[in-house]
């Protein structure tokens, strides 16, 4: 029998999967997670490869054998793989009869023109495909009920996270002017770029530096338009590299379709997110800071509006390994078993 | 007589003054520059206030009186003091025959609606008007021939200089949709919220973080639209403070009224800063990081076009104490003694 | 009735106090705290002084006025004040029955000629040597006991804790060349400069730079030697400000009075600490980092032993805030009333 | 015929290569220095591999042949290459009578039982071992005389540079308890690890933190003791990596076998400095910061002297990459051909 609190994490080596470790390590309603990696390399336990971990226990380390997982009696399996692992070993997975939550991009997107940007071959798309339309997209405050129910939760991308919360209500409510162009303007702490070491990611590079990259290309493009039903000509989405090792801010700029004021605009963030336990509405002028959300599962907005009523610059921030990646994670967990939303996120 | 090559400088100690000081100290064309500052503490030379300065001189510090200024042979005064004192000191100095680069805001804005910021009392409108009207504003790649003649040129704000080198050429060239609105995100170090320790420039409060701040309000906005012949309404621009010492990225996007390629950008961008020493542009898909330009005079330009040919990211860079203020202070003199344009800023 | 559990903090404003407030909140055994500060500035609540709070209460603030602390039932007082309001209001807060945990230095010395750095006024000196004597150095490595039945505990310097905890075993086991001389070479993140924006603290200065400074002079130096039994002449302690916003790490230099071997070393510090939950010893030639312990309470232990078995260099890393302050400050409570040593700290 | 004037450049795609050619490229004896790396990779000239060149020239790249240098007229090879290939290429280079600048630590160390560390290949040693002899350690203030009549200055590591110039003159005057063993207590910023990408280097494990590496063990320590005649045991040196991309700040701690006073010790440093332009020396309690020397070729030194005369804390800065590698090749060279010993360093 399959137990839900019978965790199996896949990949740990990262940065979001330490960060998914210490959360779930600490999560009271969980037994001891078993940690799946593909190279041991002689360590034993979690906390000899991390030796900042702070846990309950040392975590003892498996090397990945997809069919160690499905004989153990794990219920849930969170994979913080690259997506073509994620999609290799999801149909598996799911035949056995877990529930998972995929932190890479393998299983974002339905629609097929944005999918090409995570190569799937196409001897998979049979396979994929039934599995991508099962594939819940899992932003809690926008899907919630369906990752209630979820078999698969695709776990969002983080710059993706960010622009989506401060645009759903907005574009929900209708009252943006898509004809005149939305801007993300987001730029990312170095963790969002990976552990592997690279000429970009190296300490010289990046320090006293800031730079765009990707500009018309990056692939959270497809998760961000598809989510929100917009054309790929309505959001020009540009990302830079931050010397700090996390958090997200994005600048976004929307041109209303109609004069509003501050107070309007606020109730409309205010009311989509009512009840909504980690998105925090900033009271204009007060922005929010990228420092203000780091180490914690809050996605923070705030906003300036011109004095015209119809331009309006919205700020939004999140920690990208948390809210960005394993935070959201463990609350999507949350949601598909019914825990406390608040649940080892504290 | 006065001696064009007898330089005053009033204001020497904040960061842009520390930077104008040791450039003018090893420029080939200058006698020793005399130092003025309104408090000299005891000091007796600017090595003994900044001891990284590297220069051939101990440069002696002396207490700022007008009078002492104007009874020199001073030829020439360069003023990085808040814009209340060049306000008051500008006048003075220019009815004993000096000619002046100001480095604050008070000479840049000829219109009256942008002029409130820097707010001048009623009773020096009289004065000041005229002398505005005289100012010349000190972007050579814009001004030049009207540098090389002028008796009071009021040097650019930092986050202008960004933004006005990258908008003038297509603006000029008419082929920006100001309808749609251009937004300039910019961000900048540190150095530019000046000096004065304040909880906002308080390590712990910069140290990985990130804000933005004055949106819609920032005061070197009247500047921008005045020099660019825009609306208020037609641009939005949005400050943020990078948690670096310094440096300024501008990320600028500007919808076109007609398909272009990027060859045709590139062309606009590279006929409009033929000859120009100090702007360097990039070849797309190439952009310029931040890092590129600091310690130098460039302002590195590099932009992204969409596939439609329509939507346009263009990217500037700027060292904000360089090109952003004392080198840029140093370029435009070299402008009015016709000069070498890179004397004293190799 | 004073209730233990019923908590009054002084002085919340500052970087410790903040991070003392935010361990208070969410620690499973105590009501809800009531905060003082000097000024509340027309705010209310603690949430709206520091956007970045993650508690699970609003924490309303007070004006401080002693006799309002003094009428309430609190039982316990956490004073994170400058060490002057500590000498003043320790006295009357004992009067009234409180038990009371200082953060500051004005409790921390027993010996009058290290005192002088706290500058005790001539007239405090029959009042403050009564509590000076009753007061208890809060280390609960070393004072584990006494603390437990303490009424005045005044918690260490960030400095000292981390030199203490790396020194305390070997001078114990009595393994120290003390004739030869020790050096504590400590690093520090800004965060102990305090919140106070000076020169010293202004993000330019700081960044892309390390200093020097207080050497023969720091006044954690007093009670390092103190609590060590060591003469002023025996340890030469270098602080320095590093880049980073928080994090401690000293690396201390001893000489052996006879040759050990590495595991003898080991040994020595495992039976010290044997038990004590909040101090990691590792394996040579495994060292400690800085940012291993950041955001935790942990005291990270490491050490290089040279061939001879003589020379020793010992690594000690602490979060300046916590296991330097506020963390620790949360232990000493939990020993005082018998609770959990984890409690509220994980 | 050779012209000395006539520069090749082996190895320019590193920090240190970087610098060096920045240097070169504006320094007024010279004419176009030539570049040669291991690959192109397309590249035809310096600018386009570094955007943020500054230079009066594209600077030319050419793929290195061995037999190309020496067929061309150069006179002067500077190296910027690994010590392997330094070894391998040197003994060449001089039999075809070029004078050579290595900035490896191929051939620094003259006493075999340092030399281990650089891992000479028995089958070299012959030949090796007769260029070593001839090679001159250039360290400029102290063995000036000798690198004027150099055929192969082998440049200083940079930790030593920092370490020797501040002991130099103590050791000398013979006032140093070198029984009580000297401490170098030095911190590095993370160009001085190279451009290899590794995990070391990578910004999110550099950044907010601090480490200590290679205690007892570091390269550097042989050429030190060596230099100043000291036994492996009378220093302990501990490199750190800071979390900023340049500078060297040693803290060096000394026992004096008298008591001195201030002014002696700034004396004994005055003195052995007198008429050496690149070294200064701060006025005790004035000490110098990291910051201070960056883009400089200055070394500066400070110190601090107990109430008791005997201990002294010593803090030498300077920037790695200039006198610590690149300037302090310049300088070399400068003096090889009697040169303004500041041409080409301001």
């Amino acid at each position: 029998m399959r137990d839900p609190r019978s965790i199996a994490v896949i990949g740990v080596t990262g940065y979001s999967g330490f960060e998914l470790a210490t959360l779930l390590l600490r999560h009271p309603e969980l037994g001891p997670p078993t940690f799946y990696v593909r190279e041991t390399n002689g360590l034993e336990c979690l906390s000899q490869m991390f030796p900042q971990l702070r846990a309950r226990a040392e975590a003892p380390l498996r090397p990945l054998a997809l069919q160690t997982v499905i004989a153990s009696n794990a219920g849930t399996a969170f994979l913080a793989t690259p997506h073509e692992a994620s999609a290799e070993y999801v149909p598996a997975l799911r035949d056995a009869g877990l529930r998972v939550i995929d932190l890479s991009g393998a299983w974002r997107l339905k629609q097929e023109q944005h999918r090409s940007v995570y190569g799937f071959e196409d001897s998979d798309k049979g396979l994929a495909e039934e599995l991508t339309q099962k594939a819940v997209y899992g932003l809690p405050e926008l899907n919630g009920d369906r990752i209630a129910g979820a078999i698969l939760v695709a776990n969002p991308g983080c710059y993706a996270t960010s622009i989506i919360l401060a645009l759903a209500p907005l574009l929900k409510a209708g009252v943006v002017d898509r004809d005149r162009g939305i801007v993300s303007d987001s730029k990312s702490g170095v963790s969002g770029a990976g552990k592997e070491p690279t000429a970009k990611t190296h300490f010289v590079s990046v320090a006293d530096n800031l730079s765009a990259y990707s500009v018309f290309s990056h692939r959270h493009l497809g998760e961000i338009v598809e989510q929100l039903s917009l054309g790929h000509q309505e959001l020009i989405f540009t990302p830079h590299l931050l010397p700090i090792p996390r958090g997200i801010l994005s600048t976004i700029y929307v041109h209303l379709n109609r004069a509003m004021t501050a107070l309007e605009v606020e109730s409309c963030l205010r009311n989509f997110y009512s009840g909504k336990r980690w998105v925090r509405i900033f009271q204009t002028p007060k922005l929010p800071q990228l420092q203000f959300s780091l180490h914690s599962n809050y996605c923070d907005l705030g906003f300036c509006l011109a004095e015209d009523g119809r331009r309006l610059v919205l700020v939004s921030c999140i920690d990208n390994l948390l809210k960005g990646a394993a935070g959201q994670a463990v609350q999507n967990m949350n949601l598909m078993y019914a825990w406390g939303e608040e649940e080892g996120l504290q």
